[in-house]
């Protein structure tokens, strides 16, 4: 960077050889968080997810813009959200050398956008869409965390605090994602739920689209998600942010150094096949359907 | 660029000896327009100020991301909004190279955020700060036109359409901008009134800030804005979106070249001093104090 806040520009310089991967996120009240939510888990969750964008496409972060919305009676009525939400932004930002280099601040219902900027040797991007069949399809962490403590929260019922941290507090796997430059083949980060974002990797891959068959046996899941039995968690419930990527079978033995790099386990779970469509193998060899929506029973 | 919408980042590539500039502004409905104007206006407007901050930096527009927040009713509504609003972005985008990169699309309170991306040689970006004594003010076009309309729009009175396309469908003043690198030695764009924006580039230049004289009777008016009589329209009322620059006085002669390459007039309106604060000298040579708000008269 060689100018910040305060000029009609912040004015950025990309080192040569670098290209800029850059990922703008909106969050409203009421839609994407609850108004009267923790302010600095807000502000923290707002920045993991669009760092998130980045550690899936293997950037580095490097800089964010914060266009920042506030009804007009907010900072009167709640004094220390403004202060609140700056902390729990600049604490991540801080964590991966993020610096807020410009924004907007502006009256209105509560919303808040941002951009981040990443840095990426230039043509060392992992895209979604370089999945080849035989690649081993692989996923950081656990999954379904987030949407069972969703679950909870809106049913108004205790969530344990390491749940409840998962979908407030949302850790992006920056440097896995870094880790995983030059070894995967396709990479996206896991917001919508597994089915859905793998869906869009093979939707980007192959001339016409690929295909994939999960070990459903296989996916990592925390013992208060496998203890609900209902495979919509992992499956099809958002707010994990963990990554999903493709890995060349040859590359099976990198699989421990990168969990290690990561600092998050790394757990294959399935394989891209030339056919198209997503096929979830039950551990009795038959295959699962997913439902459109609800409890989907692990017996099912 | 490498990559656009359609992965979990764009990837842009800087060009080597280039600084990428970047702006983002947030326009929300109710208080930066209202909810039942013209969106084919809207989008064009949105985009309009966000390149004028590129052209008051010498920035060439090149990448802009959207981050659009509906109403979940709208497209039901009002089918033809969003067909309007891009029509509106995309035209504007055209005419200045813009290639819309990425995006969010997200459901709630009538709003938009865009960030544009522009680039420039390394060190020439004209920042806000170089003003020095004896540098002539210039403005561009003329001022006013923009709170003149607002005032009638407001009041419900009928307003003429040149007058209304100055509030509108503002010029970002990108070709002016970019004349203007390695000349003008401080600039900003006139979006909160030509006062205050001045005021920036006293406020950021000198160890200790600077000051300027503006002669009124040289203040460029159309002859809507000069038959109302009130200074507060040129020197306060907001979004008219020309440039205000600083030029040494030995560049007198680069100003009809620089009108003829930014495609508009481009007048001398006052000298920086070095004596803090802003001085607005009357033709009859006596000073006139800004009032703070309202009606400003010419005779006053």
């Amino acid at each position: 960077m060689t100018l910040g806040v305060g000029d009609d520009c912040a004015l950025l310089r990309v080192p040569p050889g670098q290209e800029l991967a850059v990922s703008i996120d909106t969050l409203v009240a009421g839609v994407h968080f609850l108004p009267d939510c923790d302010p600095q888990s807000l502000g923290h969750k707002a920045l993991a997810v669009s760092l998130s964008d980045l550690a899936a496409m293997g950037a580095e972060p490097a800089w964010a813009t914060l266009a920042l919305t506030l009804p007009a009676d907010l900072p009167r009525d709640r004094p220390d959200w403004l202060p609140g939400f700056c902390r729990g932004l600049d604490g991540l930002a801080r964590a991966h050398g993020v610096a807020l280099v410009g924004g907007d601040t502006t009256s209105g219902p509560l919303a808040l956008s941002i951009q981040v900027h990443g840095l990426v040797p230039s043509g060392q991007a992992v895209r979604r869409s370089g999945a080849a069949p035989g690649d081993l399809v692989c996923v950081s962490g656990t999954l379904g965390d987030a949407g069972l403590a969703l679950r909870g929260v809106l049913a108004g019922a205790s969530v344990p605090e390491p749940l409840r941290r998962r979908l407030d507090w949302p850790q992006p796997r920056v440097a896995l994602g870094l880790a995983l430059r030059g070894l995967a083949t396709a990479m996206i980060d896991c917001s919508d739920g597994l089915a859905a974002d793998l869906g869009h990797i093979l939707a980007a891959s192959g001339a016409s689209g690929a295909g994939a068959e999960l070990d459903l046996a296989a996916l990592p899941l925390s013992a208060e998600v496998a203890a609900i039995g209902d495979w919509s968690l992992p499956l099809a419930s958002g707010d994990d942010y963990e990554l999903c990527f493709t890995l060349p079978p040859t590359q099976v033995q990198a699989l421990t150094g990168l969990a290690e790099a990561g600092g998050v386990p790394v757990t294959v779970i399935g394989r891209i096949e030339p056919a198209p469509g997503l096929r979830l193998r039950r551990p009795d060899g038959t295959l699962h359907t997913l439902g459109r929506s609800g409890y989907d029973h692990f017996g099912a």
